[in-house]
């Protein structure tokens, strides 16, 4: 390592003065909404009247918030001014999204609970980092676990079936030309390599939450041309392994080579200091887009699952040690999307999503957690009378509109449910403009749920 | 480090079996063209009958040269491809400039000279690396040198002088605006740091060589909007040594920590590894823009070679253990924007530029040579009668014009002259398009000294 943590940060890590939280989400889930809500309700918790459910507020211990410069100068910030100023700018808009990874730092001030240091230290100080990095990055972490032989047949048995067997049609067509024990040849290499990132692209813009490589999506401008993401999985794998230099073995090569030097490398410089992890995903636009949306969510949230719980027992943390992460918490996000007494339901959706792997992360000791959130909440609960019954709604400006409206948007489901109740047209859960908010500066943002999300990531830190 | 190099490299190195080329330029010298060049005369070096003083090619030893995976996969290919089919075109263009690092591997088979080896082994091969990177980098590695005072008092004192004078007002103005001593304020410190970039862009567009910290102008994706490039030298340093925080100590600190980790991981990964160094720079340019964009370009090869002198005896070597460049080549480049007999000339202008520091670093063991050169000619040689005298001039197809053009472009003196002689409009070397080529992949493509460019760069590893 070039760099050495300077001394300070690990007197307050090991003092338990430092927590760093990573965010993170599948399928466009509002990240950059989420972070910007956190740091400002974290800002203005003295005067934030919307956080019951976080017990140092609520307990009158808080003493102040302030952002803090980052420990990490060579990670990009996070620009919570920029997204604060779009969000309460006249007409509000929604912050852009981040690309690759960012990073801020909030110091919080509060009253030591403890009675032996309540007089020795009556003000104590935590720190908290919050780091953002795309979903498709955590979604490399499980290529550690598979040769170049076993991914390429996950990802070939993903392409038999509906979306991904069209969109991948063109990339397909293009391997099927290509002899994998044949010559090496560059351009044939990049070809497929283009088509694809192509295919990629498409899966994300249907709205798939499993795209891997993650770089192929988001290179940076670092590897944007290297070999090392001119690669694909092959779909047809040489039945005898083969030592002859074919373009087999120059495919499995540079698989190998991405996983050394793109994944590990995030594993050590960024993962395997994180304390505690979010994972954000918009369920809502899943139901929306229908069952093999749902499904592919579901694969990549139990994916992530599975190596939290490599990284504590499994191959992972052979390699490196142990994971750090003690506390992961899922959440769907825009749950005032639906109406009010639908939001048990949104997240008994989740939990049941997620019931199998989320047992063996327990049983190693991660605490788990699955809340249904609003960043920023930019509907109002109402009801309506439809043919004489009363039935709750919601009410918002469309994001495309200049009129309020007052919808039911959908039931939600408890329960998984089979491909033929999942009927199209059944969900319309629709995109809202920002709320107008009169004195943002005065006090928090209108949210769902963030107070339990503080509560659990960072409650038992004061 | 997470990387091993494979044992093959190793294995290679040691036997000489290998040599790296660093390629890079000051103010737009047209590396993208040269190392197309050079990639195209030894990949047609078997018919190619432009190469007389490349002994290799000369003597019939040469079996051919083929393009090969490159060793780094995490590096961008250089695309000769692309470059190739751009000047071939119809019409031909000038390739497109490349940023930041690429590289491309050469395989040459050649027959062994070594009477002893000629039995053993009669037919060797010789892998070069060609790596390509901005000049800007280059000139980061002086800072490993400077303080974060001495670098601010190197920047005031460019700033007294015209152009930087003009160039850098705003940014001046903004500066006296802020208390060195002052509260760390981020939004001013990033406005400065915005400010110092927008005047280092308009440098380089006025032509000046001298622009530091390289990846201000060339951030990269990963760096952009990280506080390690969030500062800038300050005009005003205290006198008296402060130890508590303020906006100096937080620019001095981000100074340092830019240089740990920029410039020391560019050294560290690429820098000690190189054998031999290009360095381009367009002479005839600086001769166009003025006295100070001349005097700017020799500050800044003259930097280049004593960052080479200390990278072999000073403060680098003490640091990272020696360089290992055993060759430099200074070149200016567009060698046929002259008439043929100012050639001597304009090689005499850039030794005599360089003779001090040059001293050194043959002092030190490197071998440096200078050469006029054209990677790609295209104008011709002619003559032309003005008032009965037969005079030389050089004839081609203006960049932006239609119709070629015959014309004297001036005198290039040998030594460097005071600032009164360099008149305006003295001299006018104006840009040309890409000649048409009937049959460049049949041959090598019209050059000037590129076969003296190879002989040094390569003559003794065959």
């Amino acid at each position: 390592m070039l760099f050495k943590t300077p001394l300070g940060e690990h007197l307050n890590r090991s003092l338990d003065r430092q927590v760093k939280l990573a965010v993170t989400g599948l399928s466009r889930s509002g990240k950059t909404v989420f972070i910007t809500s956190i740091v400002h309700q974290l800002l203005h918790g003295l005067q934030n009247t919307h956080l019951p459910f976080f017990q140092i507020v609520n307990s009158g211990r808080l003493r102040g918030t302030k952002a803090m410069p980052q420990p990490d100068m060579h990670i990009p910030s996070f620009r919570y001014d920029v997204a604060i100023e779009q969000l309460c700018g006249d007409p509000p808009i929604w912050p852009q999204a981040t690309n690759g990874i960012s990073e801020i730092r909030l110091a919080i001030r509060y009253k030591s609970k403890n009675p032996l240091l309540k007089h020795i230290s009556p003000i104590n100080t935590l720190y908290v980092d919050i780091i953002d990095y795309p979903g498709e990055w955590l979604l490399d972490l499980p290529l550690l676990e598979l040769s170049y032989e076993e991914w390429s047949k996950q990802i070939a048995t993903a392409c038999e079936l509906e979306p991904r067997l069209s969109l991948s049609e063109k990339w397909r067509g293009f391997l099927d030309t290509l002899d994998p024990l044949g010559e090496i040849d560059e351009t044939a290499m990049r070809q497929a390599a283009i088509l694809y990132t192509d295919f990629l692209h498409e899966c994300k813009d249907y709205g798939l939450s499993l795209l891997q490589p993650g770089r192929f999506t988001m290179p940076g401008d670092d590897l944007k041309g290297a070999p090392l993401l001119e690669f694909c999985p092959l779909l047809k794998i040489p039945e005898k392994m083969h030592y002859d230099p074919c373009l087999f073995t120059e495919m499995k090569k540079r698989y190998e080579y991405y996983k050394e030097y793109v994944v590990k490398k995030f594993y050590h410089e960024h993962f395997s200091s994180f304390d505690r992890q979010i994972v954000l995903a918009d369920v809502l636009r899943a139901f929306n887009t229908g069952y093999s949306t749902f499904i592919d969510m579901r694969n990549a949230i139990n994916m992530v699952l599975k190596s939290f719980h490599y990284g504590k027992t499994g191959v992972i943390n052979k390699l490196f040690g142990g994971l750090k992460i003690d506390k992961i918490l899922f959440a769907a996000t825009k749950a005032d999307h639906v109406t009010p007494e639908q939001l048990p339901h949104l997240e008994l959706f989740l939990k049941n999503m997620l019931s199998n792997s989320r047992n063996n992360v327990i049983y190693d000791g991660v605490q788990t957690e699955t809340l249904a959130i609003a960043a920023v909440k930019c509907t109002q609960a109402a009801y309506t009378t439809v043919q004489g019954e009363r039935i709750p709604c919601i009410k918002g400006m469309p994001i495309k509109g200049t009129q309020p409206v007052a919808l039911f948007p959908g039931e939600v489901p408890t329960e998984v449910q089979i491909p033929e109740e999942w009927v199209e047209g059944r969900f319309h859960f629709i995109a809202f403009k920002p709320p107008r908010l009169a004195n943002i500066h005065g006090s928090g943002l209108p949210h769902i749920r963030l107070d339990r999300v503080l509560e659990f990531l960072l409650g038992d830190k004061f």
